[in-house]
């Protein structure tokens, strides 16, 4: 059988930040943070509409941590179902690495969140599995990323490097010396450049 | 009289280094750090060998920090010209930082070395005023592009994305929180990305 593409998908500040200073409920993203989104959450340009349709496009799987499933708690309540509302936009299975177990949560629209607790290498194995020969996104946040990134598992990884200087938050890059990368394609609009990234090895 | 751009030209790693640690006379640019310039040092590409020559083509003037003139040392000797030999490849006055004065070292091929005691924003003066309309290269290294960049004076921010972790080493974006750029262009080749900002403020 065909196996999809692992694709990591992040967007980043010039300084190296994928998330602001202090995430909470109320600032998921960080101080700072949603500056990182703007092109995708609103589109000015011919190039980054082309990458947020890509981005947005369903896949066969995703993996996501925690917290960008949905807000810091101490226990799941039986009630919330993240940040997504009753129609998330992944329209596929998606895997939630959480130490917390919990059962999976069916969506409108095709999204299944499933609850891994055993580790990025299991959640990866799982969306693998589900998506079949298409592609699995691995969405963030930082740690998430860094742990597939570290595990070798992921093939691309595409950069929206957002012109901007936090000056403080999550570092996606933390810890993982010696990776490496081939640029496959490099597009620049005024609110980030686009950089896919085919990942070589560690 | 028209002036010229100030233009930061910076080869730097994905994880946002611009040398490796352990920068000494014997290993100048850090462990790790010589894999950041192969792009220019050997360009194998067209992309590459446009940015090189882009790069090495002669500017009005020049602002470097002093170990970027020279290895580290406690004090000059009178004797030492710096890492560029006889004949630098800069063609031009190129102003250095440092906390020791020392009379001009004017060198063959058109490169003088001056030696500016009293900050970044005297550097930039003296290089502007010798550059005329011809453009001001910022060369590093890190703390040099950082006071130019703190002080407002870089008009256009060249970053060569060398797809490789560092993982420690000299940090280009520290204590630029704020800063915002916008890409004009970017270009990828197997072995670095390259991306043209113009700074549009803090």
């Amino acid at each position: 059988v065909a196996q999809g593409l692992v694709i990591c998908d992040l967007s980043i500040s010039l300084d190296g930040f994928i998330a602001g200073p202090d995430q909470s409920a109320d600032q998921p993203l960080g101080i700072g943070g949603r500056r990182l989104h703007e092109w995708h959450f609103s589109p000015k340009n011919e190039v980054d509409r082309r990458f947020t349709h890509e981005l947005l496009e369903p896949k066969g799987a995703v993996v996501m941590g925690r917290n960008m499933f949905g807000p810091i708690r101490g226990a799941w309540d039986g009630e919330w179902n993240g940040w997504w509302g009753g129609d998330p936009p992944y329209h596929a299975p998606v895997f939630v690495l959480t130490h917390h177990a919990r059962d999976p949560e069916p969506m409108a629209g095709g999204t299944t969140f499933h609850f891994v607790t055993d580790g990025a290498a299991s959640a990866l194995a799982q969306a693998r599995e589900a998506a079949g020969d298409k592609p699995v996104l691995v969405a963030g946040g930082a740690q998430t990323a860094r742990q597939c990134l570290a595990a070798g598992a992921v093939d691309e990884l595409v950069l929206h490097v957002v012109p901007a200087v936090l000056g403080s938050g999550e570092r996606l890059f933390d810890d993982l010396g010696g990776l490496a990368c081939e640029p496959l394609e490099a597009c620049a609009s005024p609110a980030a450049t686009h950089i896919r990234y085919r990942v070589v090895g560690r």
